[in-house]
């Protein structure tokens, strides 16, 4: 199943094999250094970076400016995450005459850089999802040489952010090799399945995405692929809470459907609300002031536009804002947003039509009559999800009527997705250590991790435990000097012989 | 792709889902001693249980025994560790108006059960990778509903070892469905394809190990699996080593390649010595004691001699103990160690007959030539490995003249095996917390994880964020008043404004 590489990927295959000891071997200070000047670079070039943005994705300048930073805050989080060490979960066993077994010797573990790595970029965070954004940042910052798969939506941005970030990595010293950039998806595909690369991430659609987790699954030696996909983000809101600030409900969800135009696989898709007709007039008032944007590239565009249409011509879906898609002479797509309604009946009889993700600016109501067992409906109408939210009024909480019905929403939502919010909108991903971005199938392909938050690095590193190693041969790590000062959990002799008694 | 259960496993695995919220919401205490109830229940009935298994799988009442301890001892660990919380990973990040990327919500993320678990159990350990074994304990510990897929080795045993741990879970009120046994291949196959199983264990072949992560794999919403394959433990001898002890190395080796007669994962495959003469009388006294051993079923001891066949007859193997495989009345087969010894010429031409597990109380010497890069064997010759050990002298290490040599070996057992010993035989795997037990392919089916010590917990978890979420609806793991006492890695307001300030 091994399969011959061109010669220029060949080369940007072996440049990451030799490159995979030298990075790993690199002091966690010096690496951090490293990535903090990638960051700073970014943010030195941000100007000229935008610009291109712009012109290759339609997205604003406002937005990709914000990005911009974000990727830069990221990519310094990373570099003081990994100087912590705690990602490392070093650990160290005493060696223990008494131990419960018999003889236990010295036993040590650590995690270790799992080698070179693909990441395939995102076309809709063409700088925090992608040369150099939130899987690269984890990458590099695990130790592992990064080849990176640009997005075919912005392959130049892509070409120019590699330049900066291959200066600011040779600047600082890091080995050649530790970055290289690639375009086009069979070069992906090619670069997965080679025995030298030890891993993958992806953020993009369901269908592309378990494609290639069945490719590194199905490799001769299977690597992990951490592929974060697609999600509808499911809303519930209660009569109380829309009682309370029905008109900041409906202004936030206008604007957390229409931002970026709805190119967040974080939108909110799906709201379910006990009546429609009081957010219909201030749902409409937000709407109204939402600018025309343009889609990301055209296939996107037709995409959202046949989506839009499918979703249109539903039984029972009534626009509440009608929204549009134009074409302009280049094909490109610009978009207003489309809000609809449809009744929990409609949507049950409509659900093959209606429940899977329309990637632009888009959601729909559903009424949900009063009396709704709401815990209920996520495993009735979805799969897994990144997110899932709930709006509640102030009085609504540990001592109210409905606390019960609340704690098992919650409860449910906890099941299904990877973040649970309150009275807030699953967009705008926070960059911070709890952060978790992923969730069960198809909100990802491997659900025990994120892609956003400092948990990231832990996709990229395995286990590795050292038995009766002499110091001057044990990871930094690990030593009893800890010159690296990483947390080390120490296990004692003699503690095994009370492993239990607490408990009987 | 979603097949019809069997009215029986319908059944099963229908308790298993209707448990998982229940079971997932026990306290810990009382998961705790659950599982420690289970532990002692095992030693209470050790000799009744022993008998059965003596009887299936010929193994020795001493090692039988032993090995109940050590189920009873990881149980135990487990209860403890578990209660601890750690491996819940629990992080807050505190609401945050000074964040580097605006107004941060307060965002809080843990560790949860995944939900049912199928585990195929082991053929060569009828406890301790059995029906209560370190997966069994590792899910049960989680909080995850455990389906047992019995052995067709020892059906009898796994029947009365799951009678033990049903009244042992039954005694302590947890919920009906926490634990289930079935039997057949193809009942384990149905179950691990189910949409209510959340993932898979298994300990065994290469073969069906690949057949089962393929399925796992393949289903239309993929979950995690963790096979513990095969591995041959390469093992490397220095000339100094061999001039200080080398008697003891050759009674130690000889010991660790028939105990349990060779039926060990971790078991010394292939050994690397400067030169086979100065350990062929050792080793032949030391074997001339081992009493011949039953293997543990038929079809094992027949794939075990067609394999000793062909080592035998690969040109340039030399036998420096014959040993052999008899079959009894009954179709079982009775092994003495057989121990051979080969050139590093004549193992690069024979590589492919010779390279591959022989499940059996069988080794291979290698002899290398003086000045032989060892680093570079273990890639050319071996895939992913469990163990790889470097036998040296007092006098050897960080001062000596091979002390680089000998960090070049140890980096490159690093990238190839789950665990590095110096001075030990890689058999005998300590229950502890730093212990690895997983290596990459094919070693194990995802090298992310170990499936013996206190990590493996990790692989029956999944990470769930809290936006915003007030304290009555949090799980306990993340509230400010830590009613569990667990770990809560805290990120204050403000931090973020220093992000990477430190590396500039």
């Amino acid at each position: 199943m091994t399969e011959t590489l061109s010669p220029e990927l060949e080369a940007v295959v072996a440049r990451a094999a030799t490159a995979a000891p030298a990075y790993a071997a690199v002091a966690p200070e010096d690496r951090a250094r490293a990535i903090v000047a990638v960051a700073d670079a970014l943010e030195a070039n941000k100007a000229d970076l935008v610009a291109i943005a712009m012109r290759e994705t339609g997205l604003t300048e406002a937005r990709l400016s914000g990005e911009v930073t974000r990727t830069a805050v990221q990519l310094r989080l990373f570099a003081d995450t990994l100087v912590t060490g705690a990602h490392l979960d070093a650990r160290i066993d005493e060696a223990d005459g008494a131990f419960a077994l018999g003889v236990r010797p010295d036993v040590r573990r650590v995690l270790r850089p799992l080698g070179p790595i693909i990441n395939f970029s995102a076309s809709n965070f063409p700088f925090a999802f992608s040369v150099a954004g939130g899987d690269s940042a984890a990458i590099l910052a695990a130790g592992c040489p990064l080849i990176v798969k640009a997005h075919s939506g912005h392959p130049e941005l892509s070409d120019a952010t590699a330049a900066v970030v291959t200066a600011a990595l040779a600047g600082a010293g890091m080995p050649d090799g530790t970055f290289q950039l690639v375009h086009g998806r069979e070069a992906g595909v090619a670069i997965l399945k080679d025995p030298r690369v030890k891993g993958g991430a992806f953020t993009g659609s369901i269908a592309v995405g378990r494609l290639l987790a069945d490719i590194a699954a199905a490799r001769p030696a299977p690597v992990p692929f951490f592929g974060e996909l697609g999600s509808v983000n499911p809303v519930f809101v209660t009569e109380a809470a829309i009682a309370e600030r029905g008109d900041d409900i409906a202004s936030g969800f206008v604007t957390s459907v229409s931002g970026s135009a709805g190119q967040l696989c974080t939108k909110p898709g799906f709201v379910f609300v006990p009546s429609v007709e009081a957010l219909e007039a201030p749902i409409a008032a937000a709407a109204q002031g939402i600018p025309e944007h343009r889609l990301l590239d055209p296939r996107i565009a037709k995409s959202f536009a046949e989506r839009r249409d499918t979703i249109l011509g539903t039984p029972g879906v009534r626009p509440l804002v009608e929204g549009g898609v134009r074409f302009d002479a280049d094909g490109q797509g610009w978009a207003t947003p489309t809000i609809v309604a449809v009744s929990l009946d409609d949507f049950r009889a409509g659900h093959e039509r209606l429940v899977h993700e329309a990637f632009g600016p888009l959601s729909i109501l559903v009424e949900v009559p009063a009396g709704t067992d709401l815990a209920a409906l996520l495993p009735e109408f979805f799969e897994g999800n990144l997110t899932a939210t709930l709006h509640l009024s102030e009085a609504e909480g540990a001592g109210s009527a409905n606390a019960e019905a609340i704690a098992a929403l919650v409860e449910a939502m906890s099941l299904q997705v990877g973040r649970v919010l309150f009275n807030g909108w699953s967009t705008g991903v926070a960059v911070t250590p709890a952060m978790q971005h992923g969730g069960p199938w198809p909100a990802t392909s491997n659900d025990s991790s994120t892609s956003v938050g400092t948990a990231a690095i832990q996709r990229f590193v395995r286990p590795v435990a050292y038995q009766n190693v002499t110091q001057a041969f044990l990871p930094a790590a690990l030593r009893d000097d800890n010159p690296l000062g990483v947390p080390q959990a120490r296990t004692g002799a003699g503690e095994s012989q009370e492993w239990g008694a607490r408990w009987r």
